[in-house]
This record gives C-alpha cells, structure tokens and sequence, in this order.
C-alpha cells in the first residue's frame, strides 16, 4: 500500500496532481520531480505581490529533500527578503491495507516573510 | 566531501560515535543502525527519571529517518506518558572542498513532556 501510493503520487505529480490544481498556490507538494523545479516554485510565490506565506508539503522519503528545498530556496534566495521557516510540523497519516495499519511520516515546513 | 563525511558518520556510530560519548544522554545521531534501535533509544531515554527531554538530530537522507524514529516514538510508545514534539529546527551545514562549497542539511527534532 505504501509503495502503491509513492506510485501514485508520482504519477499525479507528473501529470499536475489534483492535490496542486486543488490547494493554494501557496502549497507546494514534493515529489520525484528536480530538486530544482521545487526550489524555482517556491521562489516564484514570494516574487508575486502580496504572497507572504509558502508551505512545502511531505511524505516518507520526500522529506529529506524538502528540507534540502526549503534550506536552498532560504539561503540562496528568500534570506536577504526577510523569508524565514516559520514553522515545522511533523505527523503521521495511516493506511489500511488487508487489515494492517500502514504508516507514513508526513512533513509540513511553512516559510513566511 | 559530503560522501567522505558520511562514511566518517557511519564508522562512528557503529564504534560508538564520539559525539554521543561527548554528549548528554538525551541527543540522538540517527546514522545507518535500524530504525528499531533509534527507537528503543528515544524510549529508554524517557524511562529514566527526571529525563524530560530528548533530542533527535539527523543530516542529509537521515532526516526521513529521524522523522519516523521520532513518529514512532511519540505515536506507539510515548504519546500515552504525555510525549509531545516540542520543537523542530531545520539548517545547513558548510563544508568545502576544492574552492567549491558544499551545504548539507540538518534537522534536530526535541521531543519533551
């Protein structure tokens, strides 16, 4: 189930994932796509006017590079605009798959100015 | 530099880390042990008294691990004994080889009750 889902995910990121054309602009989900495509979006949010907040969302193994993008996109090219993480919140979602419970550590790093 | 570094890491962890011989108790380096013992880690920590905090600290493609060690932790053996996330801080490390700079990411995640 866990390996369906890091599939699926993929799949929907590849092809404009329900969960971007549904949520704020201000949210980014990673996926397996470049770390640099991430890093670009993210930076392209706080260039619009009026956008204060960004939040990069994720799950399992995506966590570790969006910690690389959230790092990147703060040091290189949001720190001298006054961007800084505000917040980090880590949490758990459960699956259930022929009566085991699956879980998948997710990860939600708000970046604000 | 990065993949020397890592190497450096896990060499210690399997021969008892000087860092963890230096540090107090309640710091954790997530290295390439299975998750199982990062967990049990965590949990006798918060076993022993007056212990109220512990701190789980990862780099690089460790921080997907830490980040279940500490779900784990909190979730199955934890959340019941008042065990929260109290703060969860995200940064980079510089390193440079060849005129050339090389950044890593760190995460330290503190768990208290």
């Amino acid at each position: 189930m866990e390996a369906d889902n890091t599939q699926k995910e993929n799949t929907q990121i590849k092809n404009n994932p329900p969960e971007k054309t549904n949520s704020p602009d201000n949210v980014i989900f990673i996926g397996s796509k470049p770390l640099v495509n991430y890093i670009r979006s993210v930076v392209l949010q706080f260039k619009k006017p009026n956008s204060t907040q960004v939040t990069i969302k994720s799950r399992g193994k995506f966590i570790s590079k969006a910690v690389d993008i959230a790092e990147v996109a703060r040091r290189k090219y949001l720190e001298q605009e006054g961007v800084k993480i505000s917040e980090i919140k880590i949490n758990s979602e459960e699956f259930e798959k022929d009566n085991r419970k699956i879980n998948v550590s997710t990860m939600d790093i708000t970046l604000s100015k």
